[in-house]
């Protein structure tokens, strides 16, 4: 046990209930005056939230950034206004009370569901229902990788995560429950809102099963503790943290706690919250202070409870990371602001070379799988992983594996659950001193779309490797065949979506996506070998997004051809049939539009040609290609879902093929 | 227990270790040949899936069809070859041993993953892990419901699922392991593959929670059995439909069973399999028949165990049947046909009608509302269910539940579970007899998104209500507002996205994605308030997909504004400013894409214009509308995502207004 978990009284005179009814007013006052809001769970949670803040949870609101903070998650972000309201107690600067009196405005801080924004003392964005869990879980595992590596005086801290029942009905819970419990995260703990009722009523209509047995099975250590009773849930804690298992605190609570009209009704979830309910609710509370105000001595409760906590260990880390070894402190220093060890982007640009030199015959798949081995001896935070699919994807080489036993192993076995892994990728990223890497089937990034959008929400330099990225795998057929995945990816806003055509862009492109820091990154690749297109590595040419792999020869221009990922050479072996009937014909490799999109019009009107028929291949739907080729250009690729075959046959089945490429642009010459 | 759950005894000096010796050799000779598949599986669970189909199956080969079949789902579907193997020693016309030997092949009907063909007696297509098992799920429900309704003399079936241990890890499992036993169907039987392997090893690696522990927590009976052993499975079996718990049976298997290179090994999952391989698995199990031959007492007694046991229930429930009052059956039969009951689309276009004279200023989520409760008095196998959402997508109205004390309830309690119904849904129209309606939040289909894709790619009618569309949601901020799932959804083949713009559209819309027979359909609703911009109704307008709502006045067409939804009155008024300044304008609205690019192409072109400005406008982001606008055309509409805020004030904050689309036709013409 940590000499920071005794928990501290309350200060002088300030009783806990008043410094939890604090977090409801300012929320009740908050919701009535947006006239919209969630009132249920910063009402029922008021305690618990008081029992973690004020009693243990280690942060320090004058630098949110500290890095060995303990991490706390709204899981349930429908109920926002707890969340502002702690921040708002415990003096984060971000958050005064002209936010809360904001709350859900437009431009304010204070918005219908937490945004990540750390200056704030908001660690991840929440709202879709299991995010927020899963995300804890990843963060639980970042601090214990991190903890083994630089051991527990610089890196020793808890990650809570606040959940109602709605986050634990979700699959994604379950998949977090089941692999924190076998990874034994002893340093995670859940604080349930166990209040029986949900935004369709009692939860008696959906759920029976026992959930404490629940995470037993699991292997969790569960408590049960009077969520509306301080010290129940500060002893509860204290527990919690002196066993090596996870902890589920059981709380059980009444929704919408304090506010007469709706305490323990299923109207509190999310119901509207008027003027009479806030005279009712004050008067039965006995509170007397007016709308977003705080009483100066439970103001300073707060404040005690909080910062002068935790001053004097905070001071205490400073000094033990000042005492570090030079070298040790900057590696930690540099992982924790999430840049690249020196000497990455050089030796992968050393990698497009050799490639380029080499010209190996071989699938994106496999050349992702040599980057990996690659940077995983160049970057020590680099944690991989592929559920279930560590062989396809090829990316375990020499690294040891994350266990209960051995925290300081990199390779992350998430077993058979791509959502948890998604989602606990964006926990370890946004956590930070950690780059995780996550691989499986493109066909797969459908199980894990949710944290996807998160990452993208949120700008979380994610990175995903999504390997059989097409009809070219063949006989596993179209349950395994994605057709659709590259359009639905690029229609998620700030996410990258990169589709290497050979080894060497394949190099060109973790350039790019290790470079991006405020978005994530797909990585598509294909199962079947690809000949080496590009000889040439001098310029990173993916760094443009696309870039014309051969010009026309034999006069002007007269087509383009458009291809990305497994295609392009389809449209080399086109542009030789058009070349040897005298038709001018440029091949323009695209391996990431959203880069492309972002350079000169005049670079892309260059690339894409004026004037010339513009003829687009890639094995998948159409949708978006019409951006590159208008109305007027043709493209060659899939009209529906795939079939099972081998995969040569399957692309002369769907007509992707030279021929029709060929075919295609000589129909508009 | 009913009388057709007795076990026959294997016919007559036939092993039941033959008959799984079987199963087993079609499938190596199968994968052999196609050198490649998944021998783990058809290996592992041979002898449990002779105890099934040979003892305890309902079913009747040469109708396949039968309404009153067991269902059995092979829910870890790469071992596709169990199936393939099964129903080819049961004697479905559609499996004869050619196809056997095409295993893999294109054209054949053995496809890598096992592809919903009842025919062939495949249920559901199953190959992304645990989706089959959610489909049994759902296919329970049905079930129960059907018979609960139309009594246990016509209704009155099993269903099974064969899953691994993948299929247990992914958290719809979870789901609807849950679900399922709150729901406490008595008819479901899970038999688990327990062989302790997966793809990356064993199952250590990744989970070592209590899986019968967590069966049992959630109301399942459990039952352990040697799954190599047939009497053993029978014998769990019976006793499965003894119990009024769905029931796990956990049978301990070798992974690769009877492949003595790869027994019990990590590599048998889905390693390849030689002719040295087939040579030592025949001298280990003493089989001699050679490559795809089956001994012709093994057929006997295959055939014995399926047709034989089942022919007499098969056709005393046809005189059951018979038997039945005329308008019951007549009932029952047009349900299981997937028919419309009569009167249906008379009354919706009724609806529309009534709407265009009404011109109501309400959400389309409130005109589908109303449209759910309409069909819902029409319709008696239509079960709605919202998860969570009842109250804001508000289709319950006077439906009582479906429970586990009262089968025959129509309102579903999903839960806060997406994902499980999505995957439901698929199992109950697979199922037949019933019409599932799911309604929840767009920004939640992505929770379902693996289900969808499994609609689309298996031809379902399958009807999901998405609410709260877009910004126009207002202060719950951007983890509520879709901005990309129009386009995401318009991605997948097969799934038609409608977005009406007012109570005449949806009313229009409903009319389309019911008599839709061949895929799934997304029926996309705003939250906020429309206004009726629809004043006749006296043809189904939305049934092309896209119409000329207002044509240009003042001359030839010189504009064309397209717009789906909440924005068809932006467009409106955008026609408003143009028509002041003499610039003839048309307003098309395009309430679903799909449908409008089956049109004839003279149709499209009259739409659409030639020769005019087209300017595109939908609160959502781009991608795809070049398809319409081409490259010159412009597009208002969302380039990132959303913000917390009032709905109006963001639809100002991110330019998407009349003024907006009016300045963009200026700027071209």
């Amino acid at each position: 046990m940590s000499k920071l978990d005794n928990p501290v009284p309350a200060a002088s005179g300030v009783t806990s209930r008043r410094m939890a009814d604090a977090i409801r007013f300012l929320a009740l006052d908050a919701i009535e005056r947006a006239a919209d809001g969630h009132p249920g769970a910063p009402l029922g949670g008021a305690e618990v939230a008081t029992a973690l803040f004020t009693r243990h949870l280690k942060c320090n609101p004058a630098d949110p950034h500290w890095p060995d903070r303990d991490r706390f998650v709204l899981s349930n972000g429908h109920g926002s206004m707890l969340i502002y309201a702690l921040l708002h107690l415990s003096g984060y600067a971000g958050m005064p009370i002209e936010q809360i009196r904001a709350f859900r405005e437009l431009g304010s801080h204070t918005h219908g569901h937490p945004e990540r924004d750390v200056d704030l003392g908001i660690e991840v964005t929440t709202g879709p229902l299991g995010q927020g869990i899963a995300n804890a879980v990843g963060m639980a595992v970042a601090e214990a990788w991190l903890s083994a590596t630089f051991g527990s005086e610089i890196v020793d801290h808890r990650t809570y995560a606040l959940v109602g029942d709605g986050c634990l009905m979700e699959g994604v819970a379950h998949e977090v429950i089941s692999l924190a419990g076998h990874l034994r995260l002893g340093k995670l703990c859940f604080l349930w809102d166990d209040n029986h009722m949900t935004d369709d009523g009692v939860t008696d209509f959906s759920i029976s099963e026992d959930v404490r047995g629940r995470f037993r099975v699991a292997g969790w250590q569960v408590i049960d503790a009077d969520g509306h009773d301080v010290e129940a849930v500060s002893a509860a804690l204290l527990l919690a943290n002196q066993d090596p298992r996870p902890t589920l605190i059981a709380c059980r609570t009444l929704i919408g706690k304090g506010l007469p009209r709706l305490e323990d009704k299923r109207g509190a979830h999310g119901g509207r919250v008027f003027a009479e309910d806030l005279t009712e609710a004050r008067a039965a509370a006995g509170w007397t202070a007016g709308p977003f105000e705080v009483p100066a001595d439970v103001a300073q409760a707060w404040r005690e409870g909080v910062d002068g906590r935790n001053h004097p260990a905070y001071v205490a880390w400073k000094a033990r990371v000042a005492a570090l070894p030079a070298d040790k402190r900057a590696l930690f220093e540099r992982a924790q602001r999430g840049d690249l060890p020196e000497g990455v982007i050089e030796a992968l640009a050393a990698q497009a070379r050799a490639m380029a030199e080499a010209a190996p015959s071989q699938s994106t798949n496999q050349s992702t799988a040599e980057i990996v081995d690659l940077i995983a001896g160049l970057i020590p935070e680099l944690l991989p992983g592929a559920p279930d699919l560590e062989g396809p994807t090829n990316c375990k080489r020499g690294l040891a594996a994350f266990t209960a036993a051995d925290n300081s192993g990199r390779y992350i076995h998430y077993g058979i659950r791509e959502h948890a892994m998604g989602s606990m990728m964006n926990g370890m990223v946004a956590h930070g001193g950690v780059l995780p890497l996550g691989a499986t089937y493109l066909v797969f990034s459908d199980y894990m779309r949710p944290p996807l959008r998160m990452s993208a929400l949120m700008e979380l330099p994610v990175i995903t490797i999504y390997s059989h990225d097409s009809i070219g795998i063949g006989k596993n057929g179209p349950t395994h065949q994605p057709v659709e995945y590259l359009a639905s990816l690029r229609a998620m806003p700030n996410m990258a979506v990169f589709r290497p055509a050979d080894a060497v862009e394949t190099a060109e492109c973790w350039e790019v996506a290790l470079s991006r820091k405020h978005g994530p990154s797909s990585m598509i690749c294909s199962r079947q070998a690809l000949p080496t297109v590009r000889r040439d590595a001098g310029e990173n040419k993916s760094a443009r997004g696309a870039y014309v792999l051969v010009e026309g020869e034999g006069g002007a221009r007269r087509v383009t051809l458009l291809a990305t990922g497994s295609e392009v050479s389809v449209a080399l072996a086109a542009r030789a049939l058009l070349q040897a009937e005298g038709v001018s014909t440029a091949v323009v490799s695209m391996p990431c539009w959203e880069v492309f999109e972002d350079q000169p019009e005049a670079y892309q009107a260059e690339v894409l040609g004026s004037g010339v028929v513009r003829i687009a291949v890639e094995a998948a739907v159409k949708l978006g290609w019409e951006r590159w080729i208008g109305l007027e250009g043709g493209f060659v690729g899939m009209r529906g879902f795939g079939a099972s075959g081998p995969g040569d046959q399957l692309f002369e089945h769907f007509g992707i093929t030279a021929e029709a490429v060929a075919g295609a642009a000589r129909a508009r010459l």
